[in-house]
């Protein structure tokens, strides 16, 4: 587990085919500037140099604003340009080999819907869950797509002593669900990328 | 620079698609009682994951051997999993970047056919260069598929004082031409996963 205790109220993760015609940085720097507290870069399409520039133009605007960046699968990525944390699915590295070539300060995301793997997860380092899809999803590929609902989620978080993050078609509309349950967070692609006010979906789902 | 002179007289670098219907495990079980001292596993395709497994099915004939393991691009798979080092591409990190979170000892190799291009890797920390594609390829597409003869191979050669390393379209018949450059090695793909007779191939680019 990570030193610090990490503020992960709301995870902007990125999807620059969602977020088009806009660029990730326009967007990310109107999430950051209405309050988002961590940001994720993912690109699954991505080659490690093109990850590595993106991050290069996200990374002053995210420390400037005391936000923390992640990179989605990509360790080597994360740990080489100096982001706080990598964030890990089923097909990535296990939590348990990330941890071995990580400082215990670098956070790590582990997605899962199920409580026993979160535990084991958490015995392995993790710094925080990913948990869903909650609501279900068009966007995200990596844990599937079946719709888990609210309840679980509460289960996943309680299961564990590290944050739960929900993630998986969450809205300004039904984020107070979600914050009902015991989970930390959420994590959000398609309700910021395609947003029409960045600024105002972030403060709604802050709120 | 690596503190140890690596045996790069001949890596062999896998490649799936092109082994089948025979697997990589049993065509770098026939390279390595063949002599070949160094392997690298190459799948562009493969998840994170999947490398991890096919490394660790690989690993004990390879450390049995006294042979280096190469991971191709994903320099946190090479890390996790205790290979002698990473070969990285134009797509992947720079070899800067990678410098900075390894350790002295570990290899990285890095793919080009300039000279200038070289002496920059060799000064950020390349442990040796891959240089081609010498004959042209069918194989190979990370680093172009321009055939640039061992005149060019020589003069890269020449401009380093790490180890550079032929690639692309060598062969038993061709070798010789390679090994009368100042190159340390070559490296093979097709020529060693297409083979009839590993064995038999390997001993031959061994000579």
């Amino acid at each position: 587990m990570a030193a610090r205790t990490p503020d992960l109220r709301l995870i902007v993760v990125t999807d620059s085919a969602l977020a088009a015609p806009h660029s990730i940085s326009d967007i990310v720097a109107a999430a950051l500037d209405a309050g988002a507290p961590a940001i994720q870069l993912r690109d699954k399409r991505a080659t490690a140099r093109e990850i590595v520039a993106q991050a290069h133009v996200l990374l002053p605007a995210i420390r400037s604003a005391g936000a923390l960046l992640f990179i989605n699968d990509r360790l080597d990525v994360a740990l080489a340009i100096g982001a706080d944390g990598v964030h890990l699915g089923p097909v990535d590295l296990t939590v348990e080999a990330a941890r071995r070539i990580t400082p215990p300060d670098f956070l790590i995301g582990y997605s899962t819907d199920d409580a026993d793997e979160a535990r084991r997860a958490e015995r392995h380092g993790a710094s925080y869950i990913g948990c869903g899809a909650v609501f279900g999803t068009t966007t995200k590929q990596e844990v599937g797509n079946e719709r888990i609902g609210t309840a679980r989620l509460h289960e996943v978080a309680c299961a564990v002593h590290i944050p739960v993050v929900g993630i998986g078609g969450i809205t300004p509309e039904n984020v107070q669900e979600v914050r009902a349950t015991a989970a930390a967070g959420v994590a959000v692609v398609g309700a910021v990328m395609r947003a029409v006010e960045v600024g105002d979906v972030v403060r709604r789902l802050l709120r």
